[in-house]
């Protein structure tokens, strides 16, 4: 095998490399799956979703007090209390077989249905009990007044929900509302994610000199999960055309999208990319691109199926995972981008970080909340392989192509790893 | 029974309540178990984890290159190149046999340990095969250069997480990068959620007058997930007071904190505050919060155990959530409040909001980017029967009991209750 020892010979830009990818593979989203709705917190609904009812879906009391005709209580006021009988209750979730006549009031909790004749309800608060049978009422009450009329949260026809929305808890409750118990939900993507090395081995088993615990495997899981994904672990691979080979078909078979970590650089041992050529076409698209860390990405594509090539660096890999895989997974979701990205606060920066032009940089820093507002303390360590330096960062901050740094006392964008202490 | 007609004889400040409520119910962290790293995506870790190894485990080359000694490379240029024999290759994943000596040099990949002898590595592209066995430097190696030395990312018994971590995927690889496998998380707290109404109906159900299809559970049971909790649904219970206190010893008997919601106001078919003191001591701590919505909240306890019992109406279910149920979950998963808060955001309030002075107002918005920035524009509805609103609304914005509104033009934090659209 040649040795290639030079490099890459060009690498692409982040926005150019996406761009040519998503040209060449087209990422359609994946088939909808009907879920209760008690299981569809964070799942992207997959049509839109109209009301077959109206909620309320009768006419009914917002508050606790008495059905009266609106007309009858003109110019009540405590000085020229109006007196009125009080003919009967408006049982909650029953049909009011009352009807509410002139002088006449029928008493009503919040949520029971308005009984017909009554066009308005006085709160308890503006009435006096005078006997078993007779209130005073000490306030006017206008038409429509207290009442929640059929259809004034939601209408029979309307659409409550829209397709590729990322379903909040809110969302799961007006699916109750509108009475809708099964739902589709946008499929997960399947999610196969390899690891490649010889120096490789499973957390917990001893380690040697030479040797390297697996992290990508792990941490990728966990991304997929973070990104509405469903991860399959195909393990680790020898630095093996052979090895590497059965495995990626395996993901190829099984998944929507396969990841593979290490061997994707342009080393003697960096098999990976020649295997991926040699399972199907386009194979590689877009190989190095233009970003530190994350460099020996490559975006790659077998028979129609994306295959993104990580670098074997856990740092690199996971920003790498962040520029590329999310936007193909949020692709195969339907939904935008907004399902999965960090929170973003602006912050000043407390020193300097430079960063060669043509370059996308990613900065790790640590924000902290002064008085002042919020600063940005990036980490001193900028090694891709330094796992630490993502832990201790809580934010990134991406030094676009254009820049040669940014400066001390700078505000820039963070976007937030993890949510910020109080 | 006495009909309780003239609301709520006092009302609470929302801090001044959860004091009070804190102060008498001692909400302690639940025990931790252990689960396999992969599972511990979002979970809160329950101890801190050291490390036990260092990482890297052994020096190693941080590029791919040529190992060799600093000492023989000072002075290197292009115009003045040193010729190197190459005695070998160091493998990925093994201990080097191989000793570098005076003007030797060992090729090396990315993460192979550094053979002995060798204390500084010369990338590929500085160099220049000029035979099988010889080759020119173009470049001088520092000592250390290129060199990732063990114990650079993790020293062994430093701590790599802290207790109260709410597990990012970077924490999982870490976690991996450090040979465990296992884990103490605090255990999920399970929360058992009643609707209370002889009005309710489940969805699904055929709906006729006067009934109305329960949402609480559903809606609550997604933000207890979102809360880090494991929901148990008791289902409906008609306003009778047995019903309601079977459901509520049930449980009490199995869950961590009890919600119930409807029946907690003060109107004649609100037996929930009295069923729940009767159950047993403290009871209700605190009934009736300067909240809106959520007025009818109230907090309660019952030999240590939490019931809180939330409003009927769905959005002031809702925000009595975020006000006393997150802190109480965030108190058993032992952690800080980020965990469950959703992203903050700066904006413009397009129209005036009023607010009563005293009572902590919920304004609900539809938060929109612009070119001059956010802006957040107020849905005009404000009913607590409105489910609709927090669907169509993007964000929250609280206004405190000091304050007599917000005015258009403000500049106002607004919590984000879904992700912005792009």
């Amino acid at each position: 095998m040649k040795v290639r020892m030079k490099g890459f010979a060009e690498q692409t830009r982040v926005d150019d490399a996406l761009k040519k990818y998503l040209k060449e593979v087209n990422i359609k989203s994946l088939q909808p799956e009907k879920i209760q709705i008690l299981e569809a917190l964070g799942r992207i609904l997959a049509e839109d979703v109209k009301a077959e009812i109206d909620v309320p879906h009768f006419d009914r009391s917002a508050v606790d007090g008495y059905a009266v005709k609106s007309s009858d209580t003109f110019g009540a006021s405590t000085t020229n209390p109006i007196i009125i009988d009080v003919i009967g209750v408006a049982e909650m979730g029953r049909v009011p077989a009352i009807n509410v006549r002139k002088l006449q009031a029928v008493r009503v909790a919040t949520g029971a249905p308005l009984p017909r004749g009554a066009d308005s309800v006085v709160m308890f608060e503006y009435t006096e009990k005078i006997s078993e049978e007779k209130i005073e009422l000490y306030r006017p009450g206008t038409p429509g007044r207290n009442v929640s009329k059929r259809g004034e949260d939601i209408k029979k026809g309307e659409k409550v929900l829209k397709k590729g929305t990322f379903l909040q808890p809110q969302d799961i409750g007006i699916l109750a509302a509108i009475g809708i118990v099964y739902i589709p939900v946008v499929r997960k993507p399947k999610v196969a994610i390899l690891s490649t090395g010889n120096e490789l081995i499973e957390p917990g088993k001893k380690i040697s000199i030479g040797r390297t615990v697996d992290t990508n495997r792990f941490a990728l899981s966990a991304a997929v999960k973070n990104a509405g994904g469903d991860p399959l672990d195909l393990g680790i691979a020898k630095d093996e055309v052979e090895k590497i080979k059965s495995k990626l078909s395996k993901g190829l078979a099984l998944a929507d999208l396969v990841l593979v970590s290490g061997g994707t650089s342009v080393g003697e041992r960096d098999f990976v990319p020649e295997v991926v050529n040699s399972l199907g076409k386009p194979g590689i698209i877009v190989h190095g691109i233009s970003m530190r860390p994350g460099k020996p990405t490559a975006l790659a594509a077998v028979n129609g199926k994306p295959i993104i090539l990580l670098p074997g660096y856990p740092v690199a890999a996971m920003m790498a995972f962040n520029t590329f895989v999310d936007p193909i997974m949020v692709r195969m979701l339907g939904t935008s981008l907004g399902r999965i990205r960090g929170q973003v606060i602006r912050a000043r920066m407390t020193r300097r970080v430079p960063s060669s032009p043509g370059i996308r940089d990613f900065a790790r820093v640590v924000v902290k909340k002064t008085d002042m507002g919020y600063i940005a303390d990036p980490i001193r360590t900028r090694g891709a392989g330094i796992i630490s330096s993502i832990v201790k960062a809580n934010g990134l901050v991406v030094i676009p192509e254009e820049m040669e740094g940014v400066e001390e006392g700078d505000e820039v964008e963070v976007t937030l790893l993890r949510p910020l202490e109080e």
